[in-house]
């Protein structure tokens, strides 16, 4: 499994991944899963992924080399914009799935893989997009200013509750942190360190890019308050009066 | 879906259930997934069930009309342990398996029901169960002091957190309330109202039964003193100052 987040605010993008990969439970390893393509000041596109490993691998080298997109061969470093971005990354999910397609189904093994694609070009709207196996995406509004994939659930009460576009950067950052330690807490196939991008918007360039690892003294104090918090948090709430002594 | 949860504190139960069932999200429903034999002052034993709702009223049928075990027919008012009671309920899961199964197969539909079974029987310990659909058990422990079926995951980051087996009944019932509010407000097939079953350890029978409404005014306060705490919570913890404005 694998959880990554994105985090779609007024000010900009909180990106966070977590890095455990494995094949039973009795092979992990640590991988990222956050790739960049940057031209510092024209664009920042990064993708999250989520999945089968060889899967997401082989879509960002298929973007690398290039893709035919509109009758040319294009990459995330040229594609005129965020929509294309997303269709581009799109093609190269489905030109995997032809090459592997078969012989994954062969050994009964799924067409696994979930992106996240956020960034943006010049002087265009920044957009974040989660793009599925069939290679078709749907994009983040400000109704939902956040996508998750992989282990999405453990994480998610906490963004429901409070993340809206008026959120902060950096309080972006405090509650993908938070979110992402839920997950970590209760998944074992979710793992540190973690893997976190912020992107201010308008800016076309990586803000923040930084490994967290499990002795990271912001992460610790996060979750250690957190925990605190919750704690405090619910024995403020009202005592139920009606039950019986 | 459905959401039950079973907390094992020292001072007693707290038993929590949505009632909401479906046949896919345009065929909804309201029942009651909480089931109570009680013999004031001797024994209460409740049994919680989420899956299939043919499967887990065929039964709580077959256990009040009387089971096979040990060479005699049982129901859980005479029983002679919570153990036995177990087995008893696994048989009568069993059973139902043996009936229906082959027909439920032939419809491609799962065997899917899962049960938590809690009580006390004299002056026996307190026990819980979770019993799987092969009708097979395990039990809560001071290590695990709470038990899921259902939809577990979003409301389990809370429990992990901070459910000991020194939680008193009055801050379970808060946290299985918190627990579920996070559940309801994530999947739309566990749904309003809620039974609540209170249960203090030594008495043989139930402290407190409750149905909460979509008004009742505890539930409110809770649902929205605890999205207020969690806001509180996340503003209170240190900012992330390398973040670069």
């Amino acid at each position: 499994m694998t959880y990554c987040v994105g985090l779609y605010l007024n000010e900009g993008l909180v990106l966070l991944s977590d890095t455990r990969t494995n094949a039973g439970v009795d092979h992990i390893s640590t991988f990222c899963k956050m790739c960049v393509e940057e031209v510092p000041g024209e664009r920042m596109i990064a993708m999250l992924s989520a999945g089968n490993l060889a899967i997401s691998q082989a879509v960002w080298n298929r973007l690398q080399e290039g893709m035919w997109l509109d009758g040319q061969v294009h990459t995330l470093r040229d594609v005129p914009t965020m929509f294309r971005a997303a269709q581009l990354t799109g093609a190269a999910v489905r030109a995997v799935f032809e090459t592997d397609g078969p012989a994954l189904r062969a050994q009964n093994i799924a067409f696994d893989v979930a992106l996240l694609l956020g960034g943006q070009i010049g002087g265009q709207p920044q957009r974040l997009f989660m793009i599925y196996a069939a290679g078709n995406f749907i994009e983040a509004t400000a109704d939902t200013p956040f996508l998750q994939i992989g282990e999405h659930k453990y994480g998610k009460p906490i963004l429901d509750r409070v993340v809206t576009p008026e959120t902060s950067l950096v309080d972006g950052v405090k509650l993908a942190l938070i979110s992402m330690d839920s997950t970590l807490r209760s998944n074992l196939t979710v793992g540190m360190p973690l893997d976190l991008l912020v992107y201010r918007e308008g800016t076309q360039r990586v803000t923040l890019r930084k490994r967290i690892t499990d002795d990271d003294p912001y992460f610790r104090a996060v979750r250690d308050g957190w925990s605190d918090s919750l704690r405090d948090a619910y024995r403020a709430l009202p005592v139920p009066d009606w039950v019986p002594a």
